[in-house]
Order: C-alpha cells, then sequence, then structure tokens
C-alpha cells in the first residue's frame, strides 16, 4: 500500500539525512586512517571533519516556495574535497522549464529532495566518485539518481568492483534494471566535443516510477547503501600508495574534465541554478585544483 | 561602395591573420622584456614564444563545409597561457541552431571568419584579457566582438586606461557606440548566479551593419589595434612588480570563475561546440589552472 504523500516526502528526505551521516562517519573514518607515506606528505595536517553550512532557500518570483539544505564539505589528507549536499525544496517552476519537467507542464508546482556527493581525493590513484539520490513530486512523482566512479589512472580491480556492486544493488530489485541504468550512465556521463566518458560509469537512474512506491523508494536506498559500501573499500585499496608528480598533474588536468561536464551539460547543475538552489552547494562538485595546460 | 562579397571575406579575414601577428610579435616581446624578480622566479626558462597550429574543419552531416583555423598558443614567463584563434569556417547551421541567428532561419548556409585571444598572465597582478572580432554571413552580414579586461587584484589607472582605449576607437565611428557597447559588455559578461561580473568589462558588439561594410569593418579593425595598443601597456605596467602567494591563490580562485562563464554562457563557446569548430582552440580560452577550494 503506498503511504500518504506527506509521508512519502519524509521517509524519502529522512533517508537521504541518514545516508548523509553514515557517509560522514565513514569517510571522516578513512581520514583517521590514513597512514605510510601518505600521512607523512600531511604532517602536521589533522585528519579532515566534515563542516556543514545550512542553507534556505527563498521563495522566487512571488511564487510560494522555499525549503532548504545542508552543505557539508571535508578538505582533509585523504579527500582533497569532498561534498555533500542533502535539500528538502518546493516551490513553482519558472514557464520556460516546467515544459520539460513529468507532470509540471500544466501545474509547475514541485517538491524534490536529495543528496548528492562529489568526492575529489587528494591521491591520483584514489578515484574521484559522484552519487546522487533524490525523489522528486509533481502532479507526478519520481526517484533519480546514480553512481559513478572517475579514476584518474584506471585499475582493473577497481572498475570490475564498482559494476558489480551497482549491479548488485539493481538485481535484488529488478534483472531489467542494472543493464538499462548502466548504458544511461554511459550516455549520460559522455562528452560530446571530446569524445570521451567522463569515467568509467556506473549507473543512471531517472524518472523511476514503477507504480510500486515502497520498492522504487527500497531500491533508491540500496543504491545509497551499496555505495556507501563499495567506494570506501576502494579509497583504502589506493589511499597508502604513493604517487609522482606526473600522476598529479594528470589528475588535475582530468579534473578539467569533469569540470567541463558539470558546468557544460550536468542537468543537476543546471536545474540548481535555475530553480535559485544554494550556488555554493550546486558548485560544490567542482574541482579543489583543475588545469587545462 | 560595398566591395563584392568574396572581396568582403577575403579582406576581413586577412586583417584577422594581420592583426593576430601584430599581437603574437608584440606579446613575445613582453617576454623578452621581462626583468628583475619575476624574471628570477623563471630563471632557466626561456622567454615564451608562440606556437601555431592548424586545423581544418570537416564538412558536418553531409553539408558542404570546411574551412578551418591556425591556433597559436604561448606559456610563458610573462603570459602562463595565452591562446589566439583564427579561423574561417562555412557550412549549414544545424536546423535547431539556425533560428537563433540572423538571416539564417530560410538558408542556414554561413560563413564566419574571426580572431579570437585569451591571455592568463602569470601574475595575478597583471589582468588576464579577452578580445575577439569576426565577420559572419549568412543571407545578412555583419561584425561583431570587443574586448574586456580581467584584473584578478584590481588597480584604478588600468581600469580607467582600458576603458579610455575602447572609447576613444569607439568614439572615432559614432559617439552612441561606446555608451552601448560598453553596457552590453557589462550585461555579457556577468555570471548570473554568482551575481557578479566577470571583470572590468570593455566593449562588446555583435550585428553590426550600419549598411556601410567599409566603416563597419575600420571600427572592427579599430577595436583591434586600441587593443593591441593599451593591453600590453598594463601588462608593462605591472609584470616586473613582485606578487604573493595569496594574491597567486585568489587568481587561480578567480580564474575558477572565469571557466564558469566560459562553460556556463559564453555563447562563443557554444557556438564554437556547435558548428564543429576544433574543441583545444574552443576552450584554448580555459585557464592554465584553477581552483574551486
Amino acid at each position: 500500500m503506498t503511504p500518504p504523500l506527506e509521508d512519502r516526502k519524509e521517509r524519502a528526505s529522512a533517508w537521504f539525512g541518514e545516508l548523509r551521516d553514515l557517509i560522514c562517519a565513514r569517510f571522516e573514518a578513512l581520514e583517521d586512517a590514513l597512514d605510510g607515506v601518505n600521512a607523512e606528505r600531511f604532517a602536521g595536517t589533522e585528519p579532515g571533519r566534515f563542516e556543514g553550512t545550512s542553507w534556505t532557500r527563498p521563495g522566487g518570483d512571488g511564487q510560494e516556495g522555499g525549503g532548504g539544505g545542508v552543505m557539508s564539505v571535508m578538505r582533509g589528507r585523504v579527500f582533497e574535497k569532498v561534498g555533500v549536499n542533502v535539500s528538502t525544496v518546493f516551490g513553482a517552476f519558472s514557464d520556460e522549464f516546467r515544459k520539460q519537467i513529468p507532470g509540471a507542464a500544466d501545474d509547475g508546482r514541485f517538491w524534490a529532495s536529495g543528496i548528492s556527493l562529489v568526492a575529489h581525493p587528494q591521491s591520483p590513484l584514489v578515484p574521484a566518485v559522484h552519487v546522487n539520490t533524490r525523489h522528486v513530486v509533481t502532479t507526478k512523482g519520481w526517484f533519480g539518481g546514480g553512481a559513478d566512479l572517475t579514476p584518474m589512472v584506471e585499475d582493473e580491480t577497481d572498475t570490475r568492483d564498482f559494476h558489480a556492486a551497482m549491479k548488485a544493488a539493481c538485481d535484488a530489485h529488478d534483472p531489467d534494471y542494472h543493464p538499462r541504468f548502466k548504458d544511461w550512465c554511459d550516455e549520460y556521463f559522455y562528452l560530446p566535443h571530446r569524445q570521451e566518458p567522463r569515467g568509467i560509469g556506473g549507473i543512471f537512474f531517472d524518472y523511476l516510477d514503477s507504480g510500486d512506491w515502497r520498492a522504487d523508494f527500497a531500491f533508491t536506498q540500496d543504491v545509497g547503501r551499496a555505495f556507501l559500501d563499495i567506494y570506501p573499500k576502494i579509497v583504502e585499496r589506493h589511499m597508502a600508495e604513493p604517487w609522482t608528480e606526473e600522476q598529479r598533474r594528470h589528475q588535475i588536468v582530468r579534473r578539467g574534465r569533469y569540470a567541463e561536464f558539470n558546468l557544460l551539460y550536468d542537468r543537476g547543475t543546471q536545474f540548481g541554478l535555475k530553480t535559485e538552489g544554494n550556488v555554493e552547494a550546486i558548485l560544490m562538485s567542482l574541482p579543489p585544483l583543475a588545469a587545462w595546460p
């Protein structure tokens, strides 16, 4: 039985906050666990800790609207910069924008809640990662999200394990999910002007409304849990490895591509900027240092 | 008397190449002239020299089309990265794009030639700069372009002199030009999501077709000449000044804003990527190093 609308919203937004807390605790533990040459590299620097900043969204254009979120950022020894945003916002889409959104053409009101994370590690041997899950309600309602990995120096084991984790999360719900959502991810995280993918992919899904809200929500939760399990393992695998200046330079150039994707193509960035989201939170995904040499 | 179309195209594209040669010679002379602490900073590094790469544009979508250009890049001691592109391309706009272009709605064929320069100096005390002039022919024909300055550490004298130089170039042709083109520049080089201008502005003009081709071409040439005169003077004023790490850090963060503008809003970037221009040339404007800390 589908819970009432207000319960659905509350449960979804509560989960995104809970997942954020789990992720932050796990990432801080990675900061604490760093030792060896890479700990020496940051001698005198304390293990990173997340710092949260709350923001509220002003209602725009005389429309009813508001909400807000918390942007949590950690600048550490393992993670050069990692941002985790949770937000719950509501209001009305602009006339221009509502045509593009399911269920909003005639009634532009929306409610949206989600979590979004981008991690840029210090080490070029530790992959960057992005994960995002969300619940959106207009006159329709759906889940969306995904997780994708961007290694700067590719490692076959990481690639295999990341895809396997996403596949397991998908397969537990629907055997069709993984092939569809993996392809969707490859298609989405692609830079046409460079004719290259952003990373090795993962999964991407949107407008998920199977008719069974509980099942769709459980799947969305499992994507978050799968990320929380696999990504820290990949970080642990590489975080103590020494790296060269040449690898670091390569990482910083690859991060330029990451910035290109997010600014030229990312729908979340466009959505956020067009719905008067928090600019600092939206652009938190941009790399701490990037080069176009 | 208006020259025949082929003469107009040839004269415009020849000028853009000539202006490129003048600019490159002047910029290389600045590289040679560096002395004092900032020359010591780059001890062992030769003064920068432009390196040119030619490219040709493939005709797309079975449409007739082609052309190409030369991308000239210098990585030096005064200029961390400066790119100058000249290109002359022709073909047909995609159906989606042609509605946005004057004179192209019913006949999407175009010819476009221009010069575009972006300079990112090493010193945070030397302003970054952008200049671009172009001639576009569809069933209509017009000139466009402008020049704008992006100081990282503002200097009132630079601002005043840069605006005065642009004003003089404008006033020699039409007293209405400078007020219009200065406002247009302020409006264009603005980051709405940050609610901040990209720099201190300059001039920006487009679709210039007064009915007197010779006058419009002469004005476009004068904008190039005004840039060639004033910008190197501003560079000379500051290039020997010592700078602090804090100023350098500030510069690199401001360059992040520059990348945001170019990727999120710049029409030239969008135009280039949509008309299958040379990606390396289009994205040459991106800063050698940028930070989103």
